[in-house]
């Protein structure tokens, strides 16, 4: 006797009615186990994405999503934890010099992460880029990583929110990605069971950012806080601005360097001012009474990323692959770089190989774009503005067309904007 | 190289966009070919039944179904094609006698039906209760009986509309019946591609029908007109009030036996009302000039049947099967029937055996409801208004359930109700 008709939960959600926590729950179980056709979640989602839910209803669907796999036990860590999630950007290395600061300074960071689809770049991609770094790591031992180092960034197993894992493959192929729940459930349910007690959220808006609308970058940052409180974990959101590149690297191995000028105290303004905003946040959320600042400049930070790289098979003495050639795109004319735009860039780098378009493409470790002179900054003419790394010449005429109009060169510096748009408490 | 992506179709029908001629038919085309997977198909449908289609959009997604298939010729047949579809209603064996008469009369019928799904019943499963017949009859054998017997009753084949075939089965576990485009191109594209030259529709409202709201029947018999006209049938559309099961009885061999008495002149006022208004109908469309009564007086409807009968390899002199046991519900009091909702006497027959509630039933030929007393007419305490036709005892208690409540009798008559509500030309 089957009491659950999956039908009868698609039309509810058709017709506009709120869904029970039984419906949910039922649904989002079934279809977890394959006993609700993928047509009849592809349904369900379109619904969704036409009627929406109501607090209570993305409250049960996250939690269905939880309770449809494991959830870490963290509390043996012995520090309090912490982590960030970014919705993606270009340039978009924050969580590379940020895990390392957070836990030098005495929190546990367990950043499980994800690898990148389309034009933005994907954590455990760029890693991989250092010689030996494996992104797999099974929990017992990156809870033991955590204990040992303080920080871990890691791939999510298959038992962490095996429904969102499903729901997210099918999303894409039925044209339901752009729904601000079905966004918010996603993060959060993987946010949820990955066991952190405080969580950071880095919403981006922006030509570089999947939402471009910033009342749409506030309604989802707010949702997620929402749901974060509402199942026990300390959240907050920043909305940060992603029209340009951060810093200057967009790839693989590029940003990692990148991200090593930071650790060792240096690296570009806007990175820096991120990475120290979002690392105050976590440190605050964790209550962790520390100064990121200086653990940057006196080695501490160095010295956990070096653990970090090392606790998984890398080698953080190793040089990084450098690409095999570089092309400059050079400034027309004297003047100030008005624009740069993100998108453009994220598109050139990912068809020179930084990236990938299916999930089963292999990225290239090298191939990548610099930023030479950003938004602000004078070039002279014939200077280089953007330059690409490359490992595979015939993928430069495709980089090169999406960087057409890419950027803008004036008389006069464009006007300042921030960086940080707002900051979401509740 | 595909240029061709199936997420496109569904975000541009997701975000109200009018889809072209292209992308519907290259979807149709590549959903029938399995090349487009279900769960596309399903977001695509849930899309469509929340934008809704233009007329521009509905006529292409018709085309693209009837063009997944064969489209029969029947112009070798001889004489004018004229055929009729009923959305569906409790008692509704109008097809029976409306074939036969309209045969009769020098038209050709090519009435190629389903089977029964819920409260309604198939006008396969009616024909089925005739002692030797058989539903299945290959494209050249129905042309064969067309012309020599000018009519036929029989299962559409799996080359007609193979595309309508298996949105029909995703719609049913998808939530996506309830559209009106889905439902026009679903009726539409199979009578499109049985070769009909001119289709009279018979759209019923009220409780025992698919639709209880007369401004969508309306709309649907708008709309399924339209894509007749547009795709050379002449078309027409009567909007037929179903609160009431049709003629007296519901079931299969009791509809077969009512039928027959219409072929001998006699049955119910309503049911012979309603078959004269489509035979007229249908004769108009066929530019045929004779007089449906007429035959029907006279034997020649009856001889067409009982050819039409032998010709599928029934017998027309067998007797029909009978019902094991009878049992009646007696009116407690005496007056008018006020009301004797078609919905429960359906529901009732459906639980008695007549109908199915998957596809792979077996329906019983015996069970179904005899109609005692009809709206408008009177009753004496303790005489039968609705009688049970049983062959399984055991189903007899959920048939009660459901006719509890579904009639009232009172001290005066009912209004007079129109049985035919509105005629729909171009």
């Amino acid at each position: 006797m089957t009491v659950f008709h999956a039908v009868d939960v698609i039309k509810a959600k058709r017709d506009g009615e709120i869904l029970t926590d039984t419906q949910i729950r039922s649904f989002i179980q079934a279809y977890t186990d394959g006993q609700v056709a993928e047509e009849q979640a592809a349904a369900l989602l379109m619904a969704v994405v036409w009627q929406g839910m109501t607090t209570e209803e993305l409250s049960a669907w996250t939690a269905a999503m939880v309770a449809s796999g494991d959830r870490l036990d963290l509390s043996g860590v012995g520090r309090p934890t912490v982590d960030k999630h970014s919705t993606g950007g270009v340039g978009d290395k924050v969580s590379l010099p940020l895990v390392a600061i957070v836990a030098a300074c005495g929190a546990a960071v367990p950043q499980l992460s994800g690898r990148g689809l389309g034009h933005t770049g994907g954590t455990l991609d760029k890693m991989e880029s250092i010689p030996g770094w494996r992104a797999a790591l099974p929990p017992d031992e990156m809870i033991t990583v955590l204990q040992r180092v303080g920080g871990v960034i890691c791939a999510a197993g298959p038992g962490l929110a095996p429904a969102d894992r499903k729901l997210y493959a099918l999303r894409d192929v039925t044209g339901t990605v752009e729904s601000i729940p079905l966004i918010a459930s996603s993060i959060m349910s993987k946010k949820i069971a990955e066991g952190t007690k405080a969580l950071v959220l880095d919403v981006k808006v922006g030509t570089g950012a999947f939402m471009s609308d910033l009342g749409q970058a506030r309604t989802l940052a707010e949702t997620m806080v929402q749901l974060g409180q509402a199942n026990g974990l300390r959240t907050s959101a920043l909305i940060t601005a992603m029209d340009t590149p951060l810093g200057r690297a967009a790839g693989n191995a590029v940003e990692v360097e990148e991200s090593l000028e930071v650790l060792q105290g240096g690296g570009p303004e806007d990175l820096v001012t991120l990475t120290h905003a979002l690392a105050r946040e976590m440190l605050a959320l964790a209550g962790v009474d520390a100064d990121a600042d200086a653990v940057r400049h006196d080695g501490r930070a160095l010295a956990t990323w070096r653990a970090m790289v090392a606790a998984q098979g890398g080698d953080p003495d190793a040089a990084l692959p450098q690409a095999t050639d570089h092309q400059a795109i050079r400034a027309p004319q004297s003047g100030y770089v008005t624009r740069l735009d993100a998108r453009a860039v994220g598109n050139a780098a990912w068809r020179l190989g930084a990236g990938r378009a299916r999930k089963e493409d292999i990225v290239s470790k090298t191939a990548g774009i610099w930023c030479r002179a950003k938004p602000g900054e004078w070039v002279e003419e014939g200077q280089p503005v953007v330059e690409l790394a490359i490992d595979d010449p015939a993928r430069v005429p495709a980089a090169l067309d999406a960087l057409t109009g890419a950027f803008d060169i004036g008389p006069e510096p464009p006007p300042t904007r921030d960086l940080i748009i707002d900051y979401i408490h509740f």
